[in-house]
């Protein structure tokens, strides 16, 4: 009787699992994507993932995280923000793309399109990545709550192999960009409420210290911009960007 | 064989199970939480529950949806918008409020706190609900892509019933407030990508036509204001007039 009902279970929790896979789209606002065979995503966060496959609708995505070192730069003025993170994208995306290429034998696949980016908080001159710890995610939410707004800064890097170079500095083509978002804590929350969030463990593994997506959307007032990219991934930018870049690589008369 | 496989396939699917509501937080911005007893939300809405549950943290949220019928009063003015969703949120939330009370045998739950809400889309003064057919989806989708922002509008109401009144006019505490978060379409989407999108089926159950949280996020280059309003609840304001509203019953020594 028990293993009967453990088996009607099992048989929902197949029929669901079945149901989500079914409802997969094409990514509705790139008309061309299907010029690539494989996409892969040079990222190992989960939040990058669920953006990429639910609200993008990419089906069959492949995840492949880098290994990329990165390295805070601490003080910075603003324009340098951008070169900082889109060097970080570009050395994830690399790092992958040529792993993927050495697992082939050096034989490259040039109908995949390879994707890396980055994502931090500036504030005040300063660039805030994941916390280091409880104390440190705490002075970083108390920074916050102050009435100036933050910024959350991403860059994206798509990258395909040039089937028609192949010496090492042009093997690649590539496309970038950055976007920002302004995001508004509110300014009376109480020492206690931010301890007791920093205590749901949340903020560890965010950049800047709290989840927009999370118990972390309790602290905010209001953004100004694109969510999903405080969230790790410019969805909107990304769909734009990448029609471009597939009508810049049809120009160069790849993938046609 | 097959039937041991599917019996690990439950087991694990329970222990998921197990897992999100050992996880469930209670809502850690909001400290006196706890004079609450119940908490009932008179919504069927998916996406507030998913708020108020994942977001907020609230565990042992009960879901009673509302039958309270809403007419849509087609052009209006800016300033009729709020008085409109939140007469509907009243609405809404007395009818749930006073079936709970009629389960009870009359008998009201003093520590009950009802939730009511109501959203809709605002543009060039008229009240946009959910699509009528895809034609009309389409339509709407068509407005939001030209240069301007629109509107998003929710009400919420905050109810629980006064143990020291017990005549109909005044059994009652109520509180309640609206928000609006403005949205930006890009405006090169073709006629071919927002027919896609409407193909999928994801505009029919959303006020607008869209649904930012899923497939619609390709659309939206930017808010500005709180994106869970545009999911329908604006879960910031929530937490600050729901303290509010606890210090005010206190103050009238009501949940001492």
């Amino acid at each position: 009787m028990y293993t009967g009902a453990l088996t009607i279970v099992a048989y929902f929790f197949l029929f669901i699992i079945s149901t989500l896979h079914d409802t997969q789209q094409i990514m509705f606002s790139v008309p061309k994507l299907n010029v690539f065979e494989r996409i892969i995503l040079a990222s190992g966060s989960p939040r990058r993932k669920e953006i990429l496959e639910n609200k993008g609708g990419l089906s069959n995505l492949i995840i492949s995280p880098s290994t990329y070192e990165e390295e805070n730069k601490g003080l910075v003025d603003k324009l340098d923000v951008y070169k900082y993170i889109t060097d970080i994208a570009v050395g994830k995306v690399k790092q992958v793309a040529l792993l993927d290429k050495s697992k082939m034998d050096g034989v490259v696949h040039t109908k995949t399109l390879y994707i890396g980016a980055d994502t931090i908080v500036f504030h005040k001159g300063k660039i805030l990545e994941k916390p280091t710890d409880k104390k440190d995610a705490l002075s970083m939410l108390k920074e916050f709550r102050k009435d100036v707004d933050h910024q959350v800064c991403s860059a994206v890097v798509l990258l395909v192999f040039n089937e028609k170079n192949s010496t090492s500095q042009d093997q690649f083509e590539i496309h970038s960009f950055h976007e920002t978002t302004d995001v508004k804590f509110t300014s009376g929350l109480s020492d206690e409420i931010l301890e007791h969030y920093v205590d749901t463990g949340e903020p560890m593994d965010k950049a800047g210290g709290y989840g927009i997506q999370g118990l972390g959307a309790q602290l905010i007032e209001s953004i100004h911009g694109d969510y999903y990219n405080v969230m790790g991934f410019p969805l909107y930018r990304f769909c734009q960007e990448l029609n471009m870049f597939i009508e810049t690589l049809q120009c160069k008369s790849l993938f046609l």
